[in-house]
């Protein structure tokens, strides 16, 4: 598929400048085994940061920063050598961690899959002290641990001046105050929130700014939905659209995430609900900004999704099933995903719909109509077991949260059936569970959507809430409150602590608070 | 001693351009170890250096890179993605080493009392891709290890462009053609010698370009003797010169070396035979130039060299021992260096007069006859052992090549006197031997000067020559033929390979050949 150079050459147009905020360190602190800490490590105070510049490190020493909150940017930092004028290069290592267990373990023992380039570590020299130092990477962090793994016989090294840059292109002063009333635990939760769409805000919407620094869509869906509660930029969710718009995969589908560097570029993943999402990415910034000109230049590629979701609808009208990595949902490897698919494909269609009539587009908006209503009714006729009372999905009939959620998304049942329907789930549970914040943020959606604003809250205070028990600075990629070292990735080392999808109880608490209470 | 700012301030006047010349590599290889290689490692060919573009790198996996000669300087080279767009980074090592060892070895088992700060090795990470790396430190080397120690399962990475940006402030169009005659055996010996010389000229004359990179005054002198036979630079010289006499120890004393950066200062380092040399180079300087602006300027600092060197002469006019680091002489640890210290302080002297004469400081001509006198009826009477005849050297009567050799460049014997004493060390060796090509130049200087030229040309074939045969690119810092690997650090891995102290077969060649032959 040609990329669409008049799209990306506006979405280039529109790259924000970064916002930069100077961040000292707080406090030194060290990381400590602890079984009863989150993962197994907590941090310990080991003294004042200003005490640091009066100590010296030889061959071997050690100490940790703590900036007190998570950051994103760049590091500087200034060496000089105590003794002998310094007669060897000074070799450090330095360890960046969003949390305790990035700074107790150690990185050469990661045995992930996904790359251990991502791990934040670096090995410099520096060849002439005194130096003052800025390193080129950005990091993600809030703890940053320098060894001195040589200097030599002659000197020691002594450190002072540490600085983070820390970058965002959200304008915090835009931040609407909360709705009166919200009580104490949800302000904090919401500043956590708030702090997470923060730091991921950047030149895109990144999923996670410790890892994969991408913008997926996924991400961006919910992102956009807490900005416009938030931030209110507008700037910068066009800029991603018109990047997902502008440069589709060969089929004419939207990529699941996209490259800026070192020019835009589309992954060569392809995610059938990614896909989709772009429609409803689309409709919630044209409901947002009511911007026609993004509506013109965009719908085209909106309904190219919904036609090519609805061509996977077999004879029944059903998503046709597959056993590879084809749809998201969720990072379940249990889960079968054939009827949260079937909803997705109705959600978007729903939020189509709208946008076709947004852009006097009759045609579309008679196809939309007919093709959600086959669906719609393929799904009660096929998945809908109603002895059981569920949704079912797959060959195997699988019963999930997932389907049960994503069903009620898609308006399939009514209000009240829906909170029926999650009345039965929760007396008997379905072994299939969430994994992921992003799982969750459709879970209570379903919840509010259907009534069940009080359990909302209550799954809220117990999910994102234990997170903020367990010492989160910004929300997590994943979690799952039995199984706190739980890693898609086979290492939490590597898990993301700061990541989009985890950022919308603000979303949560500003949309509904004053709706439900 | 407050810093000499009109001398340090030409100094940095006199701070050369350095010459730049882009080196590609030739060839493919393969560190192999072998037992009969020198210090049991090989490179084997393993392939075009053309063909390296057309292959794809995986987590794990590396290549060697021969430059084909040595070089010294900044390298930069290509690296792109082969298969997915790179979803993570690439995590390199780059390891450079002047010899096999250091490819084929381990630098984590180094355990040497060097810091290992000064092995060539790098971590880095590429953001994005295609990237065009310029790596900001020198390196000194022949041979560069890549390894992708992490890219993705992903994408492979593939490598380009390798380049080293070679530098050196000699120019080598002023080098003049060999004397005739020249044998093809010392022709080639010459030219190792003339690039070991060019690779250690850089903004000062450095010891090793490897390590220390620093201007050590022990090694200036020989370099100097050197250049003025080869490069005939003058300007460096001078600006070497004005930095040690610029920048004096508490006591007067010129230090041992000095740093250029961030700014000229001194070493802490003071050795007794070191600072006495800073005579010597302004003595051959001025010969070789005529200087007089240098001659006024730096005289004074030269006869306090004198003054002070004269004032560990004890009541009986011999040089005090000291069992401290005092007096370098050689790397040997059983060394006595009383008897070398003393004829050092007779050879400086000599060159002092001619500078007094000069100069036209009387006053300082008839204080160092005077002294010159003294100390030598002291060497005899108190250092000549006439029943073994030979030198002997502190409490215990220590015989060493150093001490006999010392004392013939000191002319404390007449050279027929001095041969004999020779041919009687030929047949009795002492048991304190040689470590380093610097005392091997001075031993071989020695022979020359008492006649023994036969035995000089042999003595180089033997020493120098068994180096080439051994593999040098360039003349090495430490070599003892009976024990290769041999360090006085505690591992062959940190020993410089480009060593300033080595160049001088080029000196021999150029100064003895017409004379001997």
């Amino acid at each position: 598929m040609p990329i669409n150079e008049t799209l990306v050459t506006e979405a280039e147009r529109l790259t924000p400048k970064l916002r930069e905020a100077e961040i000292a360190p707080r406090a030194l602190v060290d990381a400590v085994p602890d079984p009863d800490a989150f993962q197994g490590w907590r941090m310990e105070p080991a003294g004042d940061y200003e005490g640091l510049s009066g100590r010296a490190f030889g061959k071997g020493e050690s100490f940790v920063l703590d900036f007190g909150d998570h950051q994103v940017g760049y590091v500087s930092f200034a060496a000089e050598a105590v003794g002998s004028p310094p007669d060897a290069p000074l070799k450090l290592k330095l360890v960046f961690g969003e949390m305790p267990c990035e700074i107790g373990e150690n990185f050469a023992e990661y045995d992930g899959w996904l790359s251990s380039s991502w791990l934040q570590e670096e090995t410099m020299y520096l060849d002439v002290l005194p130096a003052a130092v800025t390193l080129p990477r950005r990091y993600c962090f809030r703890y940053m641990k320098v060894t001195v793994v040589d200097a030599s016989p002659k000197y020691r090294a002594r450190f002072a001046d540490f600085r983070c840059a820390a970058v965002t292109s959200a304008d915090v002063s835009n931040v609407p105050p909360l709705p009166d009333g919200v009580p104490d635990d949800l302000a904090a939760m919401d500043r956590i929130a708030v702090k997470t769409l923060q730091d991921c805000m950047q030149t895109v919407y990144e999923d996670g700014p410790k890892r994969d620094r991408r913008l997926w869509i996924g991400d961006l869906r919910l992102q956009a939905q807490a900005n416009y509660v938030t931030f209110r930029d507008r700037d910068v969710v066009k800029r991603c659209l018109y990047l997902f718009g502008g440069m589709p995969l060969e089929s004419g589908a939207v990529g699941a995430c996209v490259f800026e560097k070192p020019h835009p570029h589309v992954d060569d993943t392809r995610l059938y609900d990614y896909s989709l999402f772009f429609v409803a990415t689309l409709h919630d910034y044209y409901e947002a900004t009511g911007d026609r000109e993004a509506l013109a230049a965009l719908w085209p590629i909106a309904l190219r999704q919904l036609k090519l979701g609805a061509e996977r609808l077999d004879e029944r009208g059903v998503v046709t099933d597959d056993p590879s990595w084809w749809c998201f949902i969720d990072w379940q490897g249990d889960l079968n995903k054939q009827a949260s698919a079937q909803a997705v494909l109705i959600y978007c269609l729903k939020r189509g719909l709208a946008l076709a009539e947004a852009a006097g587009d009759g045609e579309a908006a008679a196809w939309i109509s007919e093709t959600t209503h086959l669906a719609s009714e393929a799904a009660m006729s096929r998945l809908w077991d109603a002895e059981q009372g569920v949704f079912v999905s797959g060959a195997d009939a699988q019963v999930s949260w997932a389907s049960q959620v994503w069903m009620t998304l898609g308006g399939v049942l009514a209000p009240a059936e829906a909170s029926a329907l999650f009345d039965r789930l929760f007396a008997n549970p379905p072994e299939v569970g969430m994994n992921t914040p992003y799982m969750y943020h459709h879970y209570i959606e379903a919840l509010f959507e259907c009534g069940k604003s009080d359990k909302a809250w209550a799954e809220m205070r117990a999910y994102w809430g234990e997170m903020m028990r367990d010492g989160a600075d910004t929300f997590w990629e994943l979690y799952n409150p039995n199984d706190k070292k739980f890693s898609p990735y086979g290492s939490n080392l590597i898990n993301s602590y700061c990541h989009a999808w985890s950022c919308t109880p603000t979303y949560f608490i500003r949309k509904y608070w004053n709706r439900t209470k």
